[in-house]
């Protein structure tokens, strides 16, 4: 059995690994830490874990780690740089679902985050962890940085297309469609049911943190890849929609095909049968991403839909396809999640 | 013109109370204070008033309610208490849609909102706004407490009952159901769509302070009257659904009649047909009370369903109706609010 | 590998029962039948069984079920008594999702269901899959009658109070709350989200046929048991809440500890700590009750609050349950379900 | 007073009619015809307006339009077509709430509603009824055709920058997220709270009929003007969103004042302040239209957010709009509506 460890797994994405780590067949839980909640029982703010997990939280010290194969940071960003080092000293392997490893650029990381990183022989190291760009370096990684929700969803949705030249790489729109559990668990009243819900805005349209790691992926595969991202808030929970315009540059007749056979391999990746609309809903709690492509001959464009649960295949699911990478389990251990619809 | 003041408008009573007067013929708004946002543009806050309205938050303090006829308080409970004296003082009306003038009895009132009263002479001299019950003493008074929503859903829905001593005064359930926005507007994490939509629960089943305010009106008409309440939260925004079962002491053959007899020249009060179930839809935005009355013969029970919008006859919609009253306007004037369907 | 088959899987007690049977380790669906969509994919379906499942739907005819072990029927009411003498006779056990098999009056049922029953020998033989009140004969049944939703609900939260003798047996009032996949996958109309959303309301008051189900079950417990039950529409999709106001006859100083002891060694019914109040989300997806109880000493009462999904604990995930043990499998095989939360 | 009558007032631009229509200080509904419903109360079917209608749905004949000034069609496509010619003979005017009369190219109608357009002439007669386009020939307009809900908030939302030749007209992105009642009152399961709630997804991804409609008004302004558009279904009721993605040919630096400019006499466009982002509720049932734009000045890109009701000034508020003009009264009245927020 794995022993795993959790820091901070008071948030969404906190319980969202529990939910899944509980019912993993090779992995136990060893500790969960809060500071703000230490000595409460897990099952006590997350009634849905009642009869799945006995741990408290206890206090986020490095002594509480010391019997881990791996730790998860589940924490807010610029937290875990903090500690990660000491860590993979320990020679216990990290997954950070905050953003502190993601950027390989610290000047850019920096102004996005507002902050020095303190860490940057970290970001060095860390393995950005979506698999279906870096599955064996993963299988290697000592750290892995779990990437964001939309930067999923959107990656995911044009790597075949900018992998087979078909589009104009600097000339996408990505319109990114989230529900509130993307904003985490906190008490803002703009995510008060009273606001948030019967409505529909879009926010940080000026400039928001998922662009720059959106565009070091596609530039992985196309230096000169570029977009416009502008996420919305949606009215519900779970659920990112990515939709992605993109100018054709190529003959794109047998497009489906192309990124249908990209994706043959991946557990999961499911790409929708030509002509289909992919709803948030068929992935609702489990760790696909479903893709649907909708060429505009008169337009010379080809619209991509992408959509994944920002919890799942955007933070913890993810997380845990990492964990059973870098563990030497099958990918899909503990995956085997199917949507839950309606 | 009536010249009206609203003191803490920044919740949604305040709003709602903004959204109504701001189309009201025969008033004119002339001060609105935040202490936490004096100086901010009302429209600034609440955009659907853009257009609507040019006020800016003011301070709180009482030169800037002079030239006021009517001051509208849409604080937290035992905030009005503090400053209705000096406004009553100089002539100017006062209706409190909190809750420090409802309760008649000093210690009852102490007890449940768990502080010293500083103004008891005030509450001797409120009256109780339901102008159901007490129209023609609305009209001359200088202070109304304004009901609480689920006293005024509940208290509707029985008074013909209890009038006809159709029913076991002391047998009463209550069962309470209400959108979120009757909790405030406020950054309290379990009222974030992610914890509040797709879900349903109990809340306040010990005791909820709405108790001894509907006993208190009950126990006008009948001295006996008492009621087990217990509130319940609903995944929606706006709406109150008061399902009432009682225990049938009399020939209720003809109840239907009697209960519409008993309303029927109330312009904010609407009995469904017979065989009806009321949806909270159906008041979304409007002023009206709608019930319906099931008998159940074979149990000896009859089943009352009453709606509002909790925000509207429950609060705001029911404050204008006062201060009409007051104020000697037509009851209605202002109210000619027609529920948002769909 | 027990091998299953579903007869009518179109409906969400049908989707839901695939969700859960595509992951249970010891089942093997070998057939679903549709007459509809006899030919249609399951996944073209509910995209979200895609890579779940690769079966198509078939004809619902009896040979296909030859090479089953046992047969769901998560068929309208008033289907399954028409097939499933058939299949007893070949020695296939049978789940009945509808409501064929229920009531052991058939006048009763005749009433409440609209038509004649043709199949009275199946009722008898047929046991009530209630496994915290009938677990020993469902282990040994052929043919097992799957209770109703508001029924599961209300009773487990009933159960101890009247086997203690706690409360007048007469006087239950059962308030139910249902999220609107209980209603079906269907085009009623009144189903639309701009109709059945924002919005709360009661029906069926008059009588709901899940009253004499009720009632036949607390009757096992004490011959006297009668219950008021209004069932209301909820704005969510999934999740029952049962809100159960009882008179108490005796002391009632230990309830909560009564509660717990008799349901201690229950995988599925969880008794909240005193003073909590269970939310449905927090069995989302999940086979779980979760049940708190609420003295009202001033007003003699006991409050007890009961939540199930619906679909889960109210339908297919005790169909599974019932399966597991006519099949001697482990009771929770297939069933470690966490809540989706949030 | 203005004598109206609707045809077909049974759907949700129906109800939104006759919501506005009942408050209209200078209108008298006369008639509102349903041949389905004939002999029911309006209020029967919509609870919402007792109180506020006597009407009963009579037969749609059209000698029970002869005392009427104006009549509105609310109507499915291709329904108006084959009864205007008799009315206009009459000398009544008309507003056609569905999509009969508004493209000029027949065959581009006929195309994308699959059927002949039998009453051409009316095609050429009449006047596209988007006030802040064409406000003076509605004046003068026998025949209105009230525009799509998408096509109105798109079009807003570009018109000031087509206008002044700030952007590339062929290169314009319009992401479009509508509320479900945008679809219509019917029973298509997709629209079921158990399908449509908790989920996005887009639809119409090759075509949508709101498209030619968009192109033509941009072609109005330049010639040139054409569009990649794509609808969005939203788990919410009521509610437009078009994000408009555009790329930008001249100087914008004071792109926020021409666009406050162009819209600064209009009663119902609203131009936020540099860096708003419009939500929808902040238009729940009102007739305004919200934008906000945002350079991208790294992108060289330009975004509009705009957004409307689409009950409102997507659909029945706008035709009280044109019926105000068409009838000589001020442009506004009727329609000081408050978005209702929360």
């Amino acid at each position: 059995m794995i022993k795993a460890g959790i820091v901070g797994g008071t948030g969404y994405t906190g319980v969202e690994l529990l939910r899944l780590l509980v019912n993993h067949p090779q992995v136990e839980i060893k500790v969960i830490t809060s500071r703000s909640n230490a000595g409460t029982p897990v099952s006590a703010m997350f009634p849905n874990l009642r009869g799945h997990i006995d741990l408290t939280f206890s206090e986020p010290s490095p002594e509480n780690y010391r019997d881990c194969d791996l730790v998860f940071f589940a924490t807010p960003n610029a937290t875990a740089m903090h500690q990660v080092d000491e860590l993979l000293a320990s020679g216990i392997r990290v997954i950070d679902l905050a953003a502190d490893f993601r950027l390989k650029d610290l000047a850019v990381w920096e102004h996005w985050y507002g902050t020095e990183h303190v860490s940057p022989a970290s970001v060095e190291r860390a393995v950005y962890g979506l698999p279906e760009m870096n599955r064996e370096q993963i299988r290697q990684a000592q750290l892995v940085a779990n990437p964001g929700c939309y930067v999923t969803a959107v990656t995911l949705g044009l790597l075949p297309l900018l992998h087979h030249r078909l589009i104009n790489p600097s000339s996408i729109v990505a319109d990114g469609k989230s529900g509130v559990s993307g904003a985490g668990r906190n008490g803002n009243i703009a995510y008060n049911i009273s606001e948030a819900s019967e409505s529909v805005k879009a926010y940080a349209v000026a400039g928001h943190r998922h662009y720059p790691e959106i565009r070091q992926n596609l530039r992985q595969v196309d230096a000169n890849a570029d977009l416009v991202f502008v996420p919305h808030l949606m009215p519900m929970i779970r659920g990112i929609h990515a939709t992605l315009y993109t100018d054709v540059i190529a003959d794109i007749g047998n497009v489906q095909t192309l990124v249908e056979d990209y994706y043959r391999d991946e557990p999961f990746v499911d790409v929708l049968p030509a002509g289909s609309q992919p709803e948030t809903r068929s992935v609702r709690g489990s760790n696909h991403c479903r893709i649907a492509v909708q060429p505009l001959p008169d337009a010379g464009r080809l619209v991509v839909m992408s959509v994944i649960d920002n919890l799942t295949k955007g933070a913890a699911g993810q997380a845990v396809q990492n964990m059973n990478l870098m563990m030497g389990l099958d990918e899909t251990a503990g995956l085997h999640l199917t949507g839950l619809m309606p």
